[in-house]
């Protein structure tokens, strides 16, 4: 039988979105990028491993600021094009500081 | 002030990704596409309005399933390039029957 890892389906880029979800807090964290090599980096080290498009490179979240992202599960949508990231997340996922990155951005 | 509205940045093909979340049960329903308009028409109707890339389209989200989604929050994300969109969704978000896209793409 197939994996559902042979389900997703890159995008002309050879990336596709990935939703982060708090394990425990059920908040959305975040979207972020990853292409098939980051994908096999996050399944291999546990450790949540993006795409960075601005850098165009790896980005091992949590790297420099300590706010690692612990994998609990990793989900592939019905047609393949999203995925859904579940972790443990250490301190703020956002890079200014807030809990999430959606925190300050309520529209009205 | 300027409205977080105009934080909005949309990607070369005018295009924003939408991930969806229900207000109660707090799942991750699915992702989807929004372009400058179907911003608008979702705010000013409160009923979730897309832009279906495969069909090239507005898409009223449960338009023929009934399957709707009333608008209780809509957030923008820190970089302006990804919005949440909080939902009351009537029956399953997902075309297959599922409560949500990803409901069985569990990657072992």
């Amino acid at each position: 039988m197939p994996s559902k890892i042979d389900a997703i389906a890159y995008d002309d880029r050879g990336l596709v979105p990935v939703v982060v979800q708090e394990a425990t807090t059920h908040r959305v964290l975040m979207l972020a990028w990853m292409d098939a090599e980051a994908v096999r980096r996050t399944r291999e080290t546990g450790r949540a491993t993006y795409w960075s498009r601005s850098r165009q490179a790896y980005w091992v979240k949590g790297e420099t600021s300590g706010h690692r992202q612990q994998v609990r599960e990793l989900r592939v949508d019905c047609d393949g094009d999203t995925l859904l990231l579940v972790v443990d997340q250490t301190g703020p996922a956002c890079h200014t500081g807030t809990e999430t990155c959606f925190d300050d951005g309520l529209i009205p």
